[in-house]
């Protein structure tokens, strides 16, 4: 059998560990070979391959990033896109086909297989932790680290100069990230995109901390919006061409109108790549190695069009549409949780 | 409303974390007062306290340790100690006491409650993640952490001179910590109190490991035995007078006996009380955090007896029998899939 | 003898430590007592002051920041300010002054010193490394760790994607961070103040880079500025407000400029804030703690005017003049032998 | 030209900077071709050889541990050594022969060259930072912060459980690391090869440590040892078969003596390989980069017999006798300065 494996989407500490613990699974205990596609779903459907053996996966654990390079390539998009990509796996005798990747990777594995029978297995990716099928995806534990160290760092900042400190962070559409670090760091106020910020109250809270004597931080993921009127940027160019380190982000736009409104010096940090990147932390280890084990037996077990996830500490095999089906946002309580630490 | 507090056993990154969410929530949120008993359950039994308010648990979310200190005072085996206890928690006004330890800790917490009636709510802790109740504890990701960042520093070296380095780290009666460090190190032998091992086998692993070029990392809980014959320590007497670093633990022996029977040479690294030190991870200031808010809502709930748990991502209440009932193994099946990583 | 302890400018990891050094030699090998005067020179000037003695300085070595606060304040510009500086001196009984910080701070202390005879002694701190007179100032290692841990990461996302990935890093007049930082990260490009750069050139190790099929990383100054022209930066307004992370900074405009000219995807990470808090490294906290027991030595020799100084691996004493008299910038020499890893 | 290159004696973080540094600058600038020989001083004895050229040093710059391997073999103690040596030289036509290592590795080289006319440039490396000719190695300042880590993290522990932590570290005849780390993390006491130490002067340290409610960390250097007598080590066999980690080291038996005369609970941690492996800090980096640039000038220049070494900021030229002449220890005052925080 003839394993096909690819990484789509934003990079992820912990793809080269789900690559590394499918190759090892597969080739030593099922005698599989492997045929590593590049560049995400542009790979299979330009043909472009890396080979992929046990020399090949030797000594890429700790490393971030992906050896398979990746894209956001969308074969379904593609003309003939489809008939490409099948072309390819007959070409190279791919027997299954491994994709790892978030909602969009995953979103085409699973149309792959329900409309044109091509036999996908998904192993779920996003360091913004927003697949509803899955309680954690790999990666996110990792920027949550990143993001705790970072703010460890800035209170003592803060509390020298007796400055605001706005820290933006990763998500778009969920404020995993930004709850947890904000939590694990000691923030006194967490915004998220989930829920329009009320700027009064965040001001609020930020002069009821230097009452107390203490410099706030406000941890604000890259997606939180005001509640009254949108967020007027003014120059969407700029906002464009540079992706997640936006020129005018909201976290920008927050230390201003703190510090118009409050009266205090702010400064933003905005954490942007280096969150994604480098050695994944040792929870990422082990969930990345067990989904890619568990990804190999749906791929012997024939189970396609499922997707590895993890229930509690077990890793079970749900349908490939399910995980693509729902955004997981951060649940109101859970949010009100964090409240008491506020201000 | 008045809150008692204690943490008992041996320290774990995160005790603070708990104690700081009590107290803010239970301060903010319910109006109660707190007070903190010292060195585990010889604060009730000797009327040891320390003051806790929203100023006492300032800035020890990142810190290590207790503030309230530790020890492994059992009152059910002092003299009148349950009518000690009770008579302090009398004279001190509490009406509900949350009790922050592992088995033994809890243990003792079931049974002033079930046979004294004392108000206790309880926090689960153990580094070693072995409470069959809760998903994990905090500090176990911490440790986990260490013991990972121990390994991958150790490749190098056991690379550079070719030689077998030996890991031993914490777990007496259950191999969490070694199967996770194992892993996400990318250990090529993994040795568990679980499952007696057989020398030869490790050796085996051992060889097959040079012989592909590479140097191998052998991990071992401190708890994990031989096959055959029980380990024979010839000196007894250091062995229990120095705790967890033991002068002729498992690592050491193992060491020489890899040394011995395959002329490779052969180091130990015991990786100690580093593994029970220091700020907790994200995740673990996370957990502990939430653990605290929820024990909180317990004693507010009054529901005296029961402990909170991690459930996949849900915290719920269990009764505290429930928590100190039975020792939570490593599953063997869990163990065999890391067994495609050895040699 | 009373000893007056002041910290000005920016925070930096390591301040602490030099508190602790001299509170913990003075009082216990000459009896000495201390007065910690508040945010900088404000302390002296407005007689704000903060008890210094053996338990204030209890666990603050590994503490970023600083315990007595900070400004920019400069009493040389105040009304009366060096009479009312003289007047607190006075009215505290302080009989000698330790002035921690840059060539602002220190610029104080040397003319309060020579112009009017107040007895200062003077400690270097600039997490740039700029001051002529030291080999090294504390904070700069700390700042440069950091900066490499991000280069680090950030390795790992340029490759998966094959972006450019642009770092910029504080020094607004001395380039220090950059090229340590950059030399320890392993960038293709480092840019520093010192040297206008050729953005053509940039733009040609850039291809170099992805011609050898690797993703490069350029690491820039925030003072760097492009040869042909000034940086024209368009909304001034913007830039003032926010001081390090400029909206419109040198690291945005140059991922821009790549992008425009290789046609290849580049991003941006301003480093920013987290470069200058946090725990000290090891050799900050050594270097701190003798920068803080030589300066009691200087107190009790009555040696005022001067500064510690290292040179080599020994503390030296300095006129205070010299180590405010030239900003100390990287040797074209040095930046050359870098030069061997552009492209 | 071809340079030959080795590593010899304990590994050390950043050997691999070192041999990239060379390789890019000898290849780029003077069109250099490489020989790599393995395993120290055994490759060129036997003729063990490794490709070295750009694509065999990419990537290695954060790597611990040596790509060349490394022994403790000495050719001069070998059967026809220098004659073997010379005739692999000639036989792959090395035209110069850098050797980076230690003591006994530059010892040979500095015969070789002295005596037999081998052409030998010298790169200092000890991680215990005991030679005299260069300020600092590298590797120390990675194994200093480590260590600084660990004590960080056994100060939580301390202080929870009120007991004594004994800290060995490495350090066999000099003490630079544990007064390094000792210094950064706050130790209590701090014993060195340089000075035999008094008992009842330690435990003193401790009770007034205790006295003063805190709990007392110990660093004691592997090579420390007590004033009145030798420590007597009874079981001889286990020391020697088990390098650094001695099963009857001195912090052990520090921890048992301090146990019996101060009544408290002492616990040991050996610190042990970690302290030498993993990825080099920011510092250790760029000196390892600096030396191997400058090892390429000696060799352009034809200046053999000499070796590269820090004075101040600069890398300068030393006679490879010079380097071997005299261990560096820890200067006598230098260790009363730490005083000032004992007890």
């Amino acid at each position: 059998m003839r394993v096909g494996v690819l990484t789509g989407g934003g990079d992820c500490p912990g793809l080269n560990a789900v690559i590394r613990a499918m190759v090892r699974k597969g080739v030593q205990n099922h005698g599989f070979e492997f045929t590593g596609f590049r560049d995400g779903w542009r790979g299979p459907l330009e043909g472009l391959t890396r080979q992929l053996d046990i020399p090949a996966v030797r000594g890429i654990l700790p490393r971030g990033g992906t050896i398979l390079g990746s894209s956001r390539t969308n074969p379904l998009k593609a003309e003939n896109g489809v008939r490409r990509v099948k072309e390819n796996l007959a070409k190279y005798e791919v027997d299954a086909l491994v994709a790892i990747g978030g909602e969009d990777t995953l979103g085409v594995a699973a149309r792959l297989y329900d409309e044109y029978g091509v036999p996908c297995v998904g192993v779920p990716k996003t360091i913004d932790n927003d697949l509803s099928a899955t309680d954690y995806t790999f990666g996110f534990d990792t920027a949550v680290n990143i993001a705790t160290e970072a703010i460890d760092r800035l209170h003592t900042t803060a509390e020298s100069h007796m400055r605001v400190l706005v820290v933006e962070v990763m998500g778009r559409h969920a404020g995993w990230i930004a709850l947890h670090a904000g939590l694990a760091g000691g923030a006194n106020v967490i915004l998220l995109p989930e829920q329009r910020f009320d700027l009064d109250q965040v001001c609020g809270w930020v002069e009821s901390r230097f009452q107390a004597s203490y410099a706030p931080i406000v941890v604000v993921a890259e997606g939180a919006m005001p509640k009254d009127g949108d967020l007027v940027v003014k120059d969407a160019d700029q906002l464009d061409s540079f992706g997640h380190v936006r020129l005018s982000g909201i976290g920008d736009w927050l230390a201003k109108e703190i510090e118009k409104r409050t009266g205090k010096e702010a400064r933003t940090t905005v954490l942007g790549h280096i969150q994604r990147g480098g050695t994944p932390t040792a929870f990422d280890r082990w969930l990345a190695t067990r989904f890619g084990l568990h990804a190999i037996d749906a791929v012997r077990d024939r189970e396609f069009g499922t997707m590895v996830a993890l229930r509690g500490t077990d890793i079970v095999r749900v349908p490939l549409t399910e995980a693509t089906a729902k955004l997981k946002t951060v649940d109101p309580a859970l949010y009100a949780e964090a409240g008491v630490f506020f201000g």
